[in-house]
């Protein structure tokens, strides 16, 4: 069902790339609302990529009007045929964490997927997986995640002699279906990527770090299933951003410019 | 600074109780609309509570008008004089975290206090910490959540024979100050609620799972520190759906009994 269909747009598109999208003030050109701003981006790189990932810190730093922003960004994402991965990492128990599930991955809401935080255990993420499964969406478990202090937490070794994150793995693995919970690990950590490519070699991963914070096409590589594929990476500044490099305000054009460079990078 | 303002609003009420407003369709009065069953609780418990908790999951549930409603619910919560610790749980690196950070912390949200996630290690919780301090805000990061499955990953022993959870409580107390950054820590786990105290004197606990989901104020006396403080206990449910089991409609009225019943449990 669900990551069946990215698997499908990354096979048509030939480009396992998702682009982030995190509007932060630095990487708005002068005078450009977020939501024109979203929407161009989306239009200049939508017969490219299979899917999009609105960073939903960047929308709700908005205020009251950062909600209907977020959902008009993600539905033209949606009209545009992308798949919506919306990051909002969230993560909490029970009741709580059904309302989350409802809010995100409930009826109406255009979005195809969800980042979730693993910390409290599989009782915060059953609700989650349990609608994905239901609607037939899905979810990407922070796993490794790319920043340098990942360690700290993640990288504990645990008294069977396996990392915390490896326990986390096992844990989403056990309960959930492959198909609709996914795992996001950092190209920044490439041995890390080919560990759990081995021990999972089913499961779909969302991968950032990609660029700007230093991870490279071949560190992606040892993410790649049996097929050859099994991951989509993120780009969130580098395509996005990527006008200030350029030296254009043309942001569209220079977004666009960028995917093409990345996908040859990764190809 | 922060912290100290939550302190003496406890000893000022006397009542180490924070409400938990965490509106959902069950709790809700046939009829009655979100933003003014939170107002009217509010308004009946505000001189008995040094503090609300309004859970984010709930309002975002509601769609576009969700943050709206929240803004209003803490704004009123504000200007009744108590400490509102919002519940969203959030976890992010880099701008991403600075971006969480400024649209609840920063300049004009009326959130005295937000509950963070610290899965990513420490850059993700520095950005928080940062702008809490400069604000005279502050945190509360999950260490020992209350749910059951939390010993899933929070439980595993790590290479030094102490616990996920430890690790966790050593990196917040190594990096950030204890008048800014508190433990979440479930009422639930009264043998870690022990040994936290012992370790971290000086830390605040925000302490969930009282009431239904277990907690006694047996277990609460644990978190205890030197001055007979040092935590404030949460009730959601207890008290804003305390109407239901009164069989009555008054819900405000309901609300402040079970208030003053938790109250005598607790001293």
């Amino acid at each position: 069902m669900s990551f069946t269909r990215l698997r499908s747009l990354i096979a048509e598109k030939q480009a396992p790339i998702v682009v982030g999208l995190d509007p932060m003030p630095g990487v708005l050109p002068p005078g450009v609302a977020v939501t024109d701003f979203c929407k161009s981006i989306i239009d200049s790189v939508c017969d490219l990529v299979p899917a999009v990932k609105p960073q939903s810190a960047y929308f709700e730093r908005l205020g009251a009007s950062g909600a209907d922003v977020l959902y008009e960004v993600c539905e033209h994402a949606a009209l545009r045929g992308l798949y919506v991965i919306l990051d909002a990492k969230r993560g909490d128990i029970g009741t709580t964490a059904e309302a989350y599930a409802e809010a995100y991955l409930g009826g109406g809401y255009p979005a195809d997927c969800l980042t979730v935080n693993p910390y409290l255990g599989s009782d915060g993420i059953a609700p989650f997986a349990e609608l994905a499964k239901a609607k037939g969406k899905s979810l990407f478990a922070l796993v490794k995640t790319s920043n340098p202090s990942s360690k700290e937490l993640q990288d504990l070794i645990t008294d069977n002699g396996e990392s915390v994150y490896l326990r986390v793995a096992e844990m989403l693995n056990a309960n959930y279906p492959t198909d609709n919970v996914g795992f996001v690990v950092g190209a920044t950590h490439p041995a890390q990527l080919r560990e759990l490519r081995e021990k999972y070699p089913d499961t779909f991963f969302l991968i950032p770090g990609y660029g700007a914070q230093g991870g490279a096409a071949s560190d992606i590589e040892k993410a790649r299933d049996a097929q050859g594929g099994g991951y989509i990476v993120n780009s969130s500044r580098g395509i996005i951003g990527a006008w200030k490099q350029a030296g254009t305000t043309n942001y569209g054009k220079a977004a666009r410019e960028a995917v093409e460079a990345m996908k040859n990078e990764l190809s």
